[in-house]
């Protein structure tokens, strides 16, 4: 019987999935340095400097942000966004 | 008939919902400034700072690093870790 109900409820097992597949924390990276145990960035800045850096690891010139967080949120209902460094200019 | 097989084959479903889970970009921020509707971060740094800022979405101290991704790679396989940026000192 249990497998019966099962079969016959399709789509309460669908959006079940698809609950998951959105608030079950997940790999998040599917693209950058795969072969890495982990992928730790070092970035030196001097004086003047202003970068943007992705945080969503979808981007094509990461670790640079190149909007590609934009696609990402509206593909999966997420709000990630970049981190946004500057530093003050030589005095 | 295709119900009967699919009832029948429980764990070749779970294999195929796992892969997704672990392949399909989904939702990476399940914690964060959620009602934001994107969390972009604005830091300005000075001479001889250097700071570590998260990019797994999982730190106690967003947007600075905890060491939170340790865990989250351990639990999905991931390979994530964090942004270090250092500022040359004042010369
Ligand atoms: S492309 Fe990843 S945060 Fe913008
Ligand atoms: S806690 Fe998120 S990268 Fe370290």
């Amino acid at each position: 019987l249990a497998t019966s109900a099962s079969a016959f409820a399709p789509s309460a097992k669908s959006a079940a999935i698809e609950t998951r597949l959105h608030e079950t924390p997940g790999k998040i990276n599917h693209k950058i340095d795969l072969d890495s145990p982990k992928v730790a960035t070092q970035e030196k800045l001097g004086a003047g400097d202003k970068k943007v850096y992705c945080r969503c690891w979808q981007s094509g010139t990461f670790p640079l942000c190149d909007g590609s967080h934009m696609k990402h949120n509206e593909a999966t209902g997420d709000n990630v966004g970049p981190l946004i460094v500057s530093v003050a200019k030589a005095e």
